[in-house]
């Protein structure tokens, strides 16, 4: 087996439980986030003045072919909370419209839906999934009650955070393309855990953690839209990108991700990140960690008689140490 | 004189004159950078979930006291952009309101006003400021006619970015504060280049870069807002820290510096930039650059029969190469 602990920066003494907080990054990779920073200080006005596009361009390239989507329809961002924050400012809600979410749902975007519903008026709604989740059909059945008339906008986790569930998304953006809902998907927790295909789920919008399962270094992240999606969302910094298209961009990717100044080395070890799990036969690696939480899982429940909160026998969705 | 060279990372091969656009770091502050990067990675959820709230409190504390105000009336933000953005994004500003500037704003927040005038109908107003500029009083003259009985929002930059005027702010804010009209200050290029006290200047919102002209690592700025004016900040990014009061912190920063997971590594390198300018005597490089660029000027003068924009007599504002 894959022995972990060699690759990584943490500390030896301590049992790393929770790689889903805020992940960790392997040493290649890291090694490559303070490479950028380095070569950014020999040259900073000709690095970020001159060949960042270039250099951002790239890393988007190969992140979106990681991802399945052309690198013009995704921005880089910190993190799927800021994406996610670009996204719900964008949107024109007003009083009586409704925003449908679920209960198991990060607590960072349900304050950042109820700031919004009281500064706009709009209802924010917690739709309850009960637990223990007996199928997929009821569960979408018990979400779907949730659309009214009023519904506007559907803002899900694709994997929970709090419990760690694979929601059905492909069924729920499929009613909501005839529903003519928007749809906003939380994926914090998917890349570099399961596999992600932006342009054949079809969803309007999809935030994204690179630091997380990916191990790409901290704040690492990105915001999808669809192309017919984009003109929908408005700058959250507004900055040079805004009034001046840039040669060889999208007016998305300039509207978006130059924020002014900062260290833009997180996006450009992304692709480093991507060639680690590669090179470490990563699929391997995740089936390992399923199988010690599974495995550790059984044991609490042996230990204390509870039961689990999945169905075994469902392989859509499963419990994961987060 | 001071070897600039042997302190910053620097390529030898390039004379590297716009030290405004970027910055450039020092060799010890940019290693307290990478050293804080290091050190997330040994125990990620104990760094970033238990220990990074008072990391940045005494960061914060040691910035506080090195622009004149409390830590609590500080967040770090990225760079001034971003804090601006934060601020402009805040205001309730509705058709008929004016914001008064000048016509040396920085692009960007020339972008970024013009958005937000365009999204909520009010008007931005590029007050022109003749150059040469034959004195202090005409200046603020020339700025103060600009203000109407509509006017709500003074934005003018502490030192202008394309012209390099130390704008006299003293007398603009004691006016503004006198007609009722809210005062947001742009110091991007203020910090590590002239003395600031925040709390006796009295702008309602300031916002300052600190990987310019004080060497921080890239990506370190604040965003300072008044006590009475604190309650006027809404977030921009929505995350924990809003309907979450932290024990020891201020509700401004709650709301406004938690925005998720990211690398926080350059605002905890500040203190280490505040420290390096004060054991290199930088009130003496400062002088030797300011130097530099005079006797520039002058030659570029002699050179061309041009006249230098500014008056050569007075000393509350001056020409620098940005």
């Amino acid at each position: 087996m894959f022995d972990f602990r060699k690759h990584f920066l943490l500390d030896p003494s301590v049992v790393f439980l929770n790689h889903g907080s805020f992940g960790a990054t392997p040493i290649p990779v890291f090694r490559e986030y303070q490479r950028w920073q380095a070569e950014l200080e020999k040259q900073p006005v000709e690095f970020l003045g001159r060949r960042i596009t270039a250099l951002m361009a790239e890393s988007r390239s190969i992140l979106g072919n990681y991802v399945g989507t052309h690198a013009d329809n995704l921005v880089y961002t910190q993190n799927a909370t800021i994406a996610l924050n670009i996204i719900a400012r964008s949107l024109a809600l007003r009083p009586g419209d409704e925003v449908l979410a679920t209960t198991h749902e990060y607590g960072a975007i349900d304050r950042m839906w109820r700031f919004l519903a009281k500064e706009r008026g709009f209802t924010y709604i917690n739709q309850p999934i009960a637990m223990p989740i007996a199928s997929k059909e009821k569960l979408v059945e018990e979400f779907w009650s949730g659309v009214t008339r009023n519904t506007r906008v559907i803002c899900v986790s694709h994997i929970t955070s709090p419990t760690a569930i694979i929601f059905p998304v492909e069924e729920i953006l499929r009613r909501a393309r005839e529903a003519g809902i928007l749809t906003i998907m939380d994926g914090a927790h998917v890349p570099g855990q399961i596999p992600l295909h932006l342009d054949s789920l079809g969803a309007d919008f999809y935030a994204g953690n690179l630091h997380k399962w990916l191990c790409a270094p901290k704040g690492a992240g990105f915001l999808y839209a669809r192309p017919d999606a984009q003109k929908l969302v408005k700058p959250l910094v507004v900055s040079w990108g805004y009034e001046s298209e840039t040669p060889g961009s999208s007016v998305f990717v300039d509207h978006h991700e130059w924020w002014g100044t900062r260290d833009m080395a997180a996006f450009l070890a992304v692709p480093a990140a991507i060639e680690f799990q590669e090179q470490h036969d990563w699929e391997r690696v995740r089936e390992a960690c399923y199988q010690l939480a599974k495995d550790c899982q059984n044991r609490i429940c042996e230990l204390t008689g509870l039961s689990p909160l999945h169905s075994p026998h469902g392989d859509w969705f499963r419990q994961m140490c987060t």
